[in-house]
């Protein structure tokens, strides 16, 4: 890029048409003029070439992505990750915050993540490590976007859920469990105070558990677990397939008795989500392979912030993603940007249930909540639940025996006293 | 795990049904022993659980994924990219090959994602880094999938391209001009020589060039540039979009056209493009934004070649990826072994074509052509067409002139003196 070519990518926000754009931060590791690389950046993501050849035009200041703010953070000898081919010599620490016209692709997912992820900013000169941190919407881009169908506040009126997280649970075993025992344990579970009893989210379709018989088992389960408990229970159901079939599996599930569904959202897609949202009858639930292979590291690729906003965009209800605590390698501050990101005003799109996952148990509740800071969440165990000494009922009952001391401000092992499937989980999992 | 539960995660390939297994190959960073971390991902990508309690069962010699080679590379004192939360003490670098049972999830694409790069993979307890570097298919899995419908033997029947490279062209500039003058871009580098002139990546359907009028203008005009060059032309068309628009844009399309339409294959969702191959009459193109946000460092994520192969199994029957050079910061051996996951034998699914791309130009010709080997290949500059001083059609002819002097045995300078499109590109690009 020549220098005179440079300023047609910057902008101040004074002048910037705001609903017109998108603003995206990203982290850069750059090679030379940080201004350039900056620039370069922009010009990939949108207008890499302005102008035909002698044709006196310029198509960058209604398209154009722009530099709105740049700041050198550090210098480093080298990049923080070697690559190969190696990338010699000293790099800059950059954030910068780019305007981008969302006109350019309009309100379509896949070309959102074409133009924010794409070859643009992923092969800008001089760029070779990148993350985006954050993206933050205009309402006018937003307003085309269904986004949840219930959201937060829908699930806990259609679900009599109301002051305290919502409890789901894992079935496990799973994978070469038949329906039939799945289901039972499925059945004690709600027995014991699970709201929601989930599929794993490698359970789907196969030839030993077939979506149809398993979801016919546990619909009618679970109606049998209202009559008995008379509360709202839930048999979440996986309908993570190809594409062509997930509007057909929501049928089948949702006829036998399934009350919400969950997509596995970036291996299935966050359009074809989209889609199915357009058609659903029930809440829609994400889980989330896949995510971690562009976010773990914190100096290249996707920041999870990004993938949970997104998800939200496409329509999800509920978001699981990595929790709290060492088990799922996430950093707390991530978690709880993660939950912010579910609840935060998003224009109209309503907020959705984060669920931080991993690992838990009655032992953990408190924790999650005090890092929650409120009841606004799902809780998901797997084995607290499903491996419990004294079975699903007791590990669903001790998460509610939990939940009790916590509303009470009485510590888990005083009120485990009185409560034996209590004591039994700290004894095992604590 | 119990140190008596690890047997149950190793098993050898002697005694292996291969048929019924994918194989994985993923290099590791674990904590502690390498043979324990191995189990860990072994359990947590197929058996978490392999029994229920109090009943005397065990899922893993059915379902369990298992360990068929484990091998330590080296030990280092911490991860090679250090991450949060922190990582602390040595690890040890391994290369494990997994067979993984694919009855748990049958012949679908969101599934087995699910299953090789889900929670499974980048949760693994003690594996903080890892990278799925390769994966192979038993053919009694493939069985089941379509893969490309006309593939490298039918586009060269179809378009009667023969011993030569496929020349593709990116028209440019895109984001922000009128159809009709992109039209007249797409013409011109048709009569120069191109074979298929392509729409950006990030040019699909927005307000400002709908994709109605342009394929309507491009397909017309591909048309007319048949009837004066006498050659096969292509007009491909991005049909990238929400997936409920995929067979509605490629039915648009190719009804006004267009013979060829491509589809950003991570963005739209590999699944969707199954769905799509399933109904499409026309040769389908992979782009690849979203790839490298998960491929680009060597320790961490996806392999391309991986992502390569599953494109291809996904039905495209081109698939551009990041070529030769530094501009497209990868190494040269990545995009070799992105060349060979397109063509080499893959059960009953077809070859693709590989388009190994980035700033290319006559003058790259040659070596593209060296490192591939072979002109089984496409060939796709943007500005090395439409920047070419001549125009388009000065420019498309600079390839075709090229490849006269490789076919001949000839240095490009030296051909370039009875021919001054080659000259100008020599003069523009070299």
């Amino acid at each position: 890029m020549r220098a005179a070519d440079i300023d047609g990518f910057y902008t101040d926000a004074s002048t910037l048409d705001a609903e017109a754009h998108l603003i995206l931060d990203y982290r850069i590791e750059c090679r030379g003029d940080p201004r350039v690389a900056a620039a370069h950046l922009c010009s990939e993501q949108s207008t890499a070439q302005w102008r035909r050849v002698d044709v006196d035009e310029d198509y960058r200041p209604r398209f154009a992505a722009k530099v709105l703010d740049l700041e050198v953070e550090t210098e480093l000898s080298g990049t923080s990750y070697p690559l190969l081919p190696p990338v010699d010599g000293p790099v800059s620490v950059c954030r910068v915050r780019i305007a981008h016209p969302h006109a350019n692709f309009g309100p379509r997912l896949p070309n959102l993540l074409s133009a924010i992820l794409g070859e643009g900013p992923f092969f800008a000169p001089d760029v070779p490590l990148i993350k985006l941190l954050d993206i933050t919407f205009s309402d006018s881009f937003l307003a085309a976007f269904e986004g949840p169908q219930f959201g937060l506040d829908g699930l806990r009126e259609r679900w009599q859920i109301h002051d305290r997280p919502f409890f789901f649970g894992v079935i496990k075993p799973n994978i070469g469990l038949d329906p039939e025992p799945f289901t039972e344990l499925g059945y004690q579970g709600w027995l014991g105070g699970l709201d929601i009893a989930k599929d794993d989210e490698m359970l789907a379709d196969p030839d030993w558990s077939p979506i149809a018989r398993r979801s016919a088992l546990l619909g009618a389960a679970r109606q049998r677990a209202e009559q008995a408990t008379g509360e709202h229970k839930v048999y979440l159901a996986n309908i993570t397939d190809e594409v062509d079939r997930l509007l057909p599996l929501h049928d089948l599930v949702v006829a036998n008795g399934a009350n919400a569904v969950m997509v596995n959202a970036l291996p299935v897609g966050l359009s074809a989500v989209r889609m199915l949202r357009k058609q659903a009858q029930v809440p829609l639930v994400a889980h989330f392979p896949l995510i971690a292979a562009s976010s773990r590291l914190p100096y290249f690729g996707v920041h999870t912030r990004v993938w949970t906003k997104l998800q939200r965009l496409a329509g999800f209800d509920v978001v699981i993603m990595p929790g709290f605590g060492p088990r799922m390698m996430t950093a707390e501050d991530e978690v709880l940007e993660g939950i912010a990101a579910c609840v935060e005003p998003m224009g109209p799109i309503k907020p959705c249930l984060p669920v931080p996952g991993g690992s838990d148990s009655a032992v953990t509740l408190p924790g999650v909540h005090e890092h929650v800071g409120n009841a606004d969440f799902g809780f998901v165990p797997g084995r607290g639940v499903f491996s419990h000494p004294m079975g699903p009922r007791g590990g669903a009952a001790s998460l509610r025996q939990a939940w009790e001391a916590i509303a009470a401000g009485v510590p888990l092992a005083e009120h485990a006293a009185q409560h034996p499937e209590l004591a039994a989980a700290i004894g095992t999992f604590g």
